[in-house]
């Protein structure tokens, strides 16, 4: 602890906030039950790592529960170790933790799946209650009392202007260098004559402050932390990954043949995971270059594509990073500084700027039907996987929305396409391309039969083209613009249920 | 038509349009097979009169179709005589008429059902394909050149932006009080350095000009008409649609009374139709006041309310009146002027603006289910009835999104509200609030589960609720965040096609 203080002491640099550290047992013991607790932290990036801990310990012993409002997904120390003590009421708005998951779809944790936009938005409305403490991971204090936040900036901002108290877990070990990557703007309440235009015009300009600013009487206590930023898996590509990831510049190169884009595209927002960098990747070795990055997770590839020249700038709310990656990331902040910079998640997804912008964005499904309606969420309807995190935002708004999966999951045994996705998070209206290993289907300017049969045939695998050839048709001679066999919907999930594969009229059961 | 070219001479004040005046017959006779033609005309007002009647004669006799993109619906003189005469390949991005509709779903028709926002981005981004020509009702033709729209703006000022070619419908008997009351402002591309915020803070401020701005040289003829603008339905309340109305109305009463809104609420969005003229015609008697309407279409119930001093300001795109208000437009227009403004359906749907402004929306719903799914679209999952129109728009991006319908329908044989809607329009991210003539369920702030016990409890019909308790628990059994049973999801629409109800075990057939 003396260590740590002396570590700290030049990092705290506004005499105000001097003599406010506290154990993280004493903050977690200013916790009562029901209170809710606004964290940082996005794609595991930026999350208080020992408050968490200590937490889960008083809420073990004590008996008492939470509500956690986040940026985005949390890690093991944080989400994980407090799900394993039960300490978690309701969740919002987004979450990615395995042992989280399984209390959600037992229904012991209560979890709003939120567009990632929207809660700021509904904690000004006054609709989420009151935020008890916020609890901020921090690199610094500085001398005019900002937060200068690290790995992201997610719904910090919001949770520290609205929370009653706030806790301060200063990490000593985060890089200088983080200091001045953000970008932290916060808009004044809706309505008329309130809120200003929200000033992204060229993704590169400054538009707020290098940190959050907090009125020091707010803040109870600062806890000293020293765990290094965490890792996310490496997510190389395989030939599968490599293969969506071609199909998707394919369409892109047409793009910019047909004169509808040129070679530094639009800005471009990817989702997180093994398509967006085998994607990240392929572009290396494309002709694009000059590109704007408009995004909400920054990955590993995002360094190599500045370096190229294939990526002139990009701005996100949060790092998502392997360990590799982490281990220069000091490095890596310096080198890049002035080519990468964090805002509030609410910028970063605003449907405001997106549209704006005109942005091509791409995420992934989980589950795409033939007429191009998307679950992201919900494993065969029910059970929660993650949740809609920005999809939803980009999705309506971009120029150019794509979604990406492989065909089939399960070694096959699933198809991805089907006839009526058992849970819809984005309706075809705001669908433009599919893209899968075995190619794309541009839905934009076709009406749904066009779309179904341009799906099944350019995206589908090829052993689940016949069954769905034949609901097409039988659908489609019951009429109707979208036509379905209501009573066969969901046939396919029920035969993968019963038999162990979609596969009709096949066993493996 | 001597007659009508003298009362024409007054409206076409800028001598490069004079000597364009050609028949309907003639400018329908540059139609060709599969030319797109962008129209004027939004619910029915603004809509060319006589050149479509032409434009079918002529594909009747010739065996032309054409792509037909507008504003939103049309009238039987405009896509009723169209669809009669098979004159349609392709139609967007709305529509409401009963032979129109039955084409679109008898597949003879191809609709792409579009959020009304999309349509001029989607032509700026060149995916729609050329306009070859732009038709559009004038109330007048300026000194300067402008096109005075009548009683819509639509997607006017992007089709005459985009067409190679722009024919005039200059209507002699529009009020001449109509110039004036529109404010066209047309954004720039999307892109980063391009496109600036649109810039509506205060709705009644002016932001761009009285009227849409053509080259004259582009214009190949002007058609005369002296048709009247054309009457929607009188949506008197009923009983039921009254009860939703008092239901609604007690909601925002509470959202005042707890202090998340004042007495003039938040700009305003309502849908068309029978609920949302209940709700207006309930406010005259309510405690609000100075309201700002910031909506999509405005019907007769807005000048009693800006007469009452409920409303202060009225934008919107487009009018839909009954033939009593229609009747006394010349009149009202003058008596209204500076009270009520008409903008492009890009700007009143624009996310940009709804989102800072922080509208309050409400719509119909033709279906919702027990999580807050909501279906605008399609009957039984696969027949189309109208469009998503804006209310896509206006739900992802308001500050609260309400959702109306009538708990049964059919004479109580079809619940509304059922375990799985059979088309998801609006998931249930964007939903806030679902009304019925039973009461109302905030959704806000609730997890799935929450949900569907509220909205089975408050929202439907008491015949239904105990059968959707037993799908809801039996599912809630197998676990998940939102518990289905996808074989038993679509059984109560089974159970209607097999047996006239919607009540299991029942049968009417």
């Amino acid at each position: 602890m003396e260590q740590l203080k002396a570590q700290a002491a030049g990092k705290i640099r506004n005499p105000n906030f001097e003599n406010k550290i506290v154990s993280a047992e004493e903050a977690a013991s200013w916790m009562e039950d029901g209170m809710t607790i606004g964290m940082s932290g996005f794609t595991l990036f930026g999350e208080p790592k020992v408050f968490p801990g200590a937490l889960a310990a008083r809420a073990h012993k004590d008996g008492i529960k939470v509500n956690i409002f986040t940026g985005a997904s949390m890690g093991p120390d944080a989400d994980g170790v407090l799900a394993e003590n039960k300490a978690i009421n309701l969740r919002l708005p987004y979450q990615g933790n395995p042992i989280l998951r399984k209390e959600i779809n037992g229904g012991e944790v209560k979890y709003i799946d939120q567009h990632l936009s929207h809660t700021a938005e509904q904690l000004r409305q006054g609709v989420l209650g009151e935020i008890d403490y916020a609890v901020i991971e921090a690199a610094a204090i500085t001398e005019d009392g900002q937060i200068i936040p690290t790995g992201s900036v997610g719904n910090s901002p919001i949770f520290v202007d609205k929370a009653k108290h706030v806790i301060i877990e200063l990490n000593v070990s985060a890089p200088a260098a983080y200091e001045g990557i953000h970008d932290v703007y916060v808009p004044k309440d809706q309505g008329e004559n309130s809120r200003e235009a929200i000033p992204v015009y060229d993704v590169s300009k400054r538009i707020g402050s290098v940190g959050i600013k907090v009125d020091p009487a707010k803040v109870r206590g600062i806890v000293l932390s020293d765990r290094p930023d965490i890792p996310s898996p490496l997510f190389e590509p395989n030939e599968e990954t490599q293969k969506i990831a071609d199909n998707l510049l394919e369409f892109l190169e047409k793009e910019v043949e047909e004169g509808r884009l040129t070679e530094s595209l639009a800005p471009l927002q990817s989702g997180v995971g093994s398509v967006a960098n085998a994607v990240l990747s392929g572009m290396k070795h494309s002709k694009f270059k000059d590109i704007t990055v408009a995004s909400e997770v920054l990955q590993d590839g995002i360094f190599d594509l500045i370096d190229a020249g294939v990526v002139k700038f990009a701005a996100a709310t949060a790092f998502s990073l392997s360990a590799k990656r982490v281990a220069t990331l000091a490095e890596d902040l310096e080198r890049y500084k002035g080519k990468v910079i964090f805002r509030p998640q609410e910028i970063t997804n605003h449907p405001e700027v997106i549209r704006r912008l005109g942005v091509i964005s791409f995420n992934t499904a989980l589950e795409a039907d033939i007429y191009g309606n998307i679950n992201s969420t919900h494993v065969n309807g029910t059970h929660m996987m993650n949740g809609i995190g920005g999809s939803g935002d980009f999705a309506r708004n971009a120029r150019i929305t794509i979604f990406v999966t492989q065909s089939t999951a399960k070694n096959g045994d699933i198809s991805a396409i089907v006839p009526f996705v058992t849970h819809v998070d984005h309706a075809n209206h705001d669908v433009d391309v599919i893209v899968t290993e075995q190619g794309y289907a541009d839905l934009r300017g076709k009406s749904p039969k066009e779309i179904a049969a341009l799906v099944i045939e350019n995206c589908m695998h090829p052993k689940f083209k016949a069954q769905a050839r034949d609901y097409f048709d039988r659908a489609c001679a019951k009429g109707g613009q979208t036509p379905h066999i209501l009573s066969e919907a969901f046939s396919w999930h029920d035969h993968y249920a019963k038999h162990g594969t979609m596969v009709l009229g096949e066993s493996k059961k």
